[in-house]
């Protein structure tokens, strides 16, 4: 196949930039300038190129000049994905500093937006300062325009019109009633309210246990779920005094119970007896030393096929990245180097705070305590971008894309998030 | 002032690694190879200046030399400490390959080493698996190698010979004693067991109230320390049933309170109830926009004089990014954007896991709510500084090194543990 002069001009440039030809891309550049953001046949561009090989210098020429650095390949990379997907941390960063300026030269380690995890939406104000103000409690309590939202055994009432509410949502947050904003209450039940609520929306039901139906709601509702079921399961589970067994009292809001007992030790000073409880629990992805393998494991108790982080709760005294030590080599008798945070999930079910981590293995046998797991195997970074595209020849499942083991494993990859 | 030839090689050469002139560096060291590591008049080597300026092929050339990168200048800081104060992290980066190997290549966004802070040290396996193994701890709970660490009211008993001990210490643990490692137990008591306990040891005494005696152990005994009082003031406070204020039972070597009550509903399915309580908090120095000031507030039970960072526990259903952000505003009056988790400490005062994180704010009016704190302040790099070297016009003191607050304001600060 012959090429036309312009074409030979372009894989040239194309090369010289995959070669790291600093000198060279600089001298074509002066005589040529339009080649810059040009495309060689799989639709990459030099500074693509540039960032796949490592070149520091070239990439920084090429933004000088002025380079598109949004265009994509044929598998819809950036230059900055392409770079942190081989691992030039150093030109990903160059390549993001244009874009999200000031705060990159505050805090510059990370270049990586923070993740927007399930459960995690802040859709109301907490507000805790009104929490003590029992007058303002009680105005909103009979207010005609405050929000009660219903829970059955921890449970809560959803209807399946509520996609199509989320612009009614949204504003009704922003609402005022003359005395601040809405006030939203959460309510839980022991007895079936089922038919009494029949009567205000045919449509609506109470989900029948936290899973999958808590999956399965719109991201600000499962903020809001978050919050009340977590609040909720403690006072299920909270209602008598844990230091004298006498039974307690609800105040502000819902977020203290103090015991009625007079002379209870937990009435002298600040006691974490009184506050809703919240379980710090690390989950994290073991990377292999040659940096291309991840373990991942198995409960019975998972739907067939699937494999997810190995994960469990941080103990007493302990902090996140021995947790993270401890519970991999407890559960697969793998030993773990460095420890990295990567993003964190609130999770309701009772009250969980899953601390996400990368870390790196140091050994690699295996040995599976069968009392945590069923099963532990290192995935190659092909088998798990298979069960990431849900390959019909995929070797397992991960868990849903709600789930952080999800974000930890697809973080890992470092596929932008149109994989 | 007349130099000789020699030196004015030498000055040569470092100014060229000032100035980042590549090409006579790299010929200048094909002439006279033995330049590379010499000094100028502050100490600096050429490797240092071409980190202080940010040169990175500079500092990539000398490296493939074989520069010495562990040579430190006046301030004992080394070539990576210059770049990582100056900002110019790619460099670090680069600096810290050398010495870590593999683990940056497989985690390569972060360049710092974990931090050892203090009450995290792991000085004793937890070994879980052997807490349900109740002939085994009946044995060790008889056995004359067992190890007894005592509390009254959480305080534990000390002896000011601890330090002497160390490297006996370290060998107990490492000891078994014919079953497995030596096991140690921890008592606490609300009777004063002083008197008794004179007998064996006239030296020893019981610390008065947690702090700040709890700040001076040796780290293998903070470690050990944080672990058991954690454990312990659970106990001391959740000897009651939550779910119905029955008595409870203590099993799994104290990691497990069960409900004596048949029929409880804490005795069906595994419930939080039963595990000793740890408290999430997030604490972090917020980052002016302008990268040079920090925000610093005081309690009134500070000390006078002292700033600290602003903290403050997770609720349920929060993720630490927007406890960080609520807790700031809430506080200061401060918007947070960016957040960066720095490192974690296990805090036994009783239960909490600190949570430290760097962020950044978005605006730099202060308005301090006065329940919580008593003020707050921004403060520049350089009264940090003056505040950490405890320069005598400094205009605050900062909290002990014990305190993960210390670290996050120095390793924001960015110099090495030598300052």
């Amino acid at each position: 196949m012959e090429l036309n002069v312009r074409d030979e001009l372009v894989k040239e440039f194309l090369d010289c930039s995959s070669r790291g030809d600093l000198e060279k891309i600089s001298s074509m550049m002066s005589h040529c300038s339009d080649l810059i953001d040009e495309r060689g046949e799989t639709g990459w561009t030099a500074l693509m190129l540039a960032a796949r090989h490592g070149h520091y210098e070239i990439t920084k020429l090429l933004l000088s000049k002025g380079c598109d650095t949004t265009a994509t390949n044929r598998s819809g990379q950036t230059a900055r994905d392409v770079a942190l997907f081989w691992g030039h941390r150093h030109i990903a960063r160059l390549l993001a500093d244009g874009r999200d300026g000031v705060v990159h030269h505050v805090l510059p380690e990370r270049e990586t937006d923070e993740a927007d995890i399930y459960f995690n939406r802040e859709f109301l104000n907490r507000m805790s300062e009104k929490r003590t103000d029992s007058e303002w409690l009680a105005a909103k309590r009979s207010s005609p325009h405050s929000v009660f939202i219903l829970f059955y055994n921890l449970n809560p009432l959803v209807s399946p019109r509520a996609d199509a509410n989320e612009a009614e949502k949204q504003e009704r947050r922003l609402e005022t009633d003359g005395d601040g904003p809405i006030a939203w209450f959460a309510l839980n039940t022991e007895d079936d309210p089922s038919k009494l609520l029949k009567v205000k929306d045919p449509n609506s039901f109470f989900l029948k246990g936290p899973m999958p139906g808590l999956l399965m709601l719109s991201d600000n509702d499962a903020g809001v779920v978050a919050q009340a079921r977590a609040v909720l399961a403690w006072h299920s589970r909270y209602g008598f005094c844990p230091t004298c067994g006498s039974e307690t009292g609800v105040e502000e809001g819902g977020y203290k119970r103090t015991c009625l007992r007079a002379g209870c030790k937990s009435l002298q000073g600040i006691h974490n007896t009184c506050y809703p409880r919240v379980d710090p629990v690390v989950i994290m992805l073991v990377i292999h030393p040659d940096g291309n393998q991840c373990l991942l494991g198995r409960k019975k108790s998972f739907p067939s096929g699937m494999f997810s982080c190995l994960a469990g709760f941080i103990e007493a005294g302990e902090s996140v990245e021995a947790a993270v030590r401890r519970e991999v080599q407890e559960e697969s008798g793998v030993l773990v180097g460095q420890v990295q945070y990567q993003t964190c999930q609130a999770w309701p079910m009772p009250s969980c705070l899953m601390i996400g981590c990368h870390c790196v293995a140091l050994t690699t046998d295996i040995s599976v305590d069968k009392n945590e797991i069923e099963e532990a195997r290192w995935f190659t970074r092909q088998q798990v971008i298979n069960a990431l595209v849900k390959d019909k020849h995929a070797a397992f499942n991960i868990p849903p894309k709600q789930a952080v083991a999800h974000y930890l494993i697809k973080h890992w990859i470092g596929f932008n998030s149109n994989l």
